[in-house]
């Protein structure tokens, strides 16, 4: 009893703040379960300041104060003008959360983050996938070498158990191919050129409903998926590859006609994502394509699909269904949750 | 290093063979990556014949005599008399198998065998689902009560992870409502009477081709659904209920002409699986119901499926396509080697 987890959180956005109402949901219970008291000693934002605290931060009253002012309050003795990698390479804390906006370009300064906070002996988990997209291996290394966690469970299919279940269910398979669609944006536009609008006007009336980002030329131009299917192949396949290396095509070239046209042969397109071995390299490919109107990709409420092709345990597919912020706080947060899991094992020694 | 764990078999059909096969394949892997030397020291059958060795069994040889002979070599110097409860009351091993045939009426004699293992501080793993279905929650308070695992991975939707996965990764949420279709042989046959064939007709054929058993009236009466759910509902959400409390319809009733008159409406018919909370009670039902053919439930290929509906997940879907036995025996597997997760968790004290 009586022991705490200190958690530095690099980032407060749509994950930080969903995992910062679950963590203060479930504080007792985890207390009582695991004896940790988890507290939240620094919450680092690029441009709307940082708390520090050594005592641990209200996060709900934290919330409150960006939702209400758009940035902390500075007059709070907990404010501080300090940036994340100063709090990664400085601050006392237990575990690292890096949930900074993604440079899908270079994973940086994410990367940079992560990699200061392993090197000191520190847990990291990350919701932000650049830095599996391009330092999986490395990082994965230092946090072997230094006997921490470095967990990521969110970066791929928001909260949807696929790291997790590779990791404690599928250990003994050999998994030899991994298929998908990731991109939930894309997926919505595919399905809305189905019933004929253009994508101008599914873009204009996504962006109007607050559920389409100003820049969706990551999602159309096919980034954001094939950074996904990279860090899968990474972590599941240990392909060492960058999402450079990805074969890939958006889906700015598809109207709706070639919707119908597809619908003709009893098809729907979707963005689909693909890596297996050839030659005995991982290669990976994201391009739309289609798919069997009966077929599980094809469903028109899924948010995320994935399949995973193993030696032992035959092909198994996991779909998303919801696309609640509440999941992609689930993420981090059972990823912090596992950092406890392991100390209490190593606390018997 | 040196350290050893011995593990007997109650039970030796498909699913034992299976897990054999894994066990001996990976045998010198998990000796490097866990310091365990896995041991079979009891294979026990019904009417074939039990063998036991302190050193050892040979499974390969054992599996051998047993396709050959139909019966373990009885003048083998490992050869026994010894009945399942013998062994599971007296043998020295540290984790019982439960792999004996199903009693879908009342569990028995696994249970018995189960509750003796967990009784003398066994760990077990259970392959059989009556236990599952008829006595759950006695038989977790029991291992919990004397600190010992209680794994049944393969119990539903083969080896597929749902069990592993939802305590490993759903742990922090709390599951309302499962949903799914459990049964493979009546999935089956309603895919080929969707054909317009009767059902007389698939299930000789089915026979014939040595993919459905001789007496298959506990799938077609939806009990083997039943008991399924049963266990999912008691291990997901605690419902402590047995298979008899379960709403109950089979696909006897159906011909190909409700198929027919489905499929007019877009539909397809499927043995459904649900259960869900009403007024503060977990309910069951299982029943012939219609799905649109678009839906993911209503995949051709698909043997099994089912969805989690969680507070903070979302709904969670898992579908298995192989029926390998293969898939049976990892089930087995994976169980077996948590047991030695666990095992190394605690040498650390």
């Amino acid at each position: 009893m009586g022991k705490q987890l200190s958690v530095a959180m690099l980032g407060y956005g749509i994950a930080g703040k969903a995992f910062a109402r679950i963590l203060t949901e479930k504080k007792e219970e985890i207390k009582r379960s695991t004896g940790y008291d988890v507290k939240v000693t620094a919450i680092v934002t690029g441009s709307r300041g940082t708390l520090m605290s050594a005592e641990g931060i209200d996060l709900l009253e934290a919330t409150r104060q960006l939702e209400e002012n758009g940035a902390f309050d500075a007059s709070s003795p907990q404010y501080r003008n300090i940036a994340a990698m100063e709090v990664a390479e400085t601050a006392d804390y237990d575990v690292l959360l890096e949930l900074t906006p993604l440079n899908i370009a270079s994973g940086k300064p994410a990367i940079d983050h992560i990699r200061a906070a392993l090197s000191r002996g520190k847990h990291v988990v990350s919701a932000n996938k650049g830095p599996l997209a391009w330092a999986y291996r490395e990082l994965r290394d230092l946090a072997r070498k230094n006997g921490v966690c470095f967990f990521f469970e969110t970066t791929v299919m928001a909260g949807t158990p696929v790291f997790n279940m590779a990791e404690y269910c599928l250990q003994y398979c050999k998994i030899s191919k991994v298929e998908g669609i990731f991109n939930a944006t894309t997926n919505y536009i595919l399905k809305e050129m189905g019933k004929g609008l253009p994508m101008e006007q599914i873009v204009k009336a996504g962006r109007e409903g607050g559920f389409m980002e100003a820049d969706i030329s990551m999602d159309v131009q096919g980034f954001d998926a094939a950074a996904k299917l990279t860090v899968l192949l990474n972590v599941l396949m240990d392909a060492g590859i960058t999402p450079d290396q990805i074969d890939r095509t958006g889906i700015e070239g598809i109207a709706p006609a070639d919707i119908e046209a597809a619908a003709s042969r009893g098809n729907v397109i979707k963005l689909l994502c693909r890596g297996e071995v050839v030659d005995g390299r991982v290669v990976g490919k994201v391009a739309p394509g289609e798919v069997p109107q009966n077929d599980v990709f094809a469903d028109p409420d899924l948010v995320a699909v994935v399949s995973l092709y193993t030696d032992l345990m035959g092909k198994l597919t996991m779909l998303q269904y919801g696309l609640e912020t509440t999941q992609t706080g689930y993420g981090v947060f059972v990823d912090t949750m596992r950092v406890i899991d392991m100390l209490c094992g190593q606390g018997k020694q």
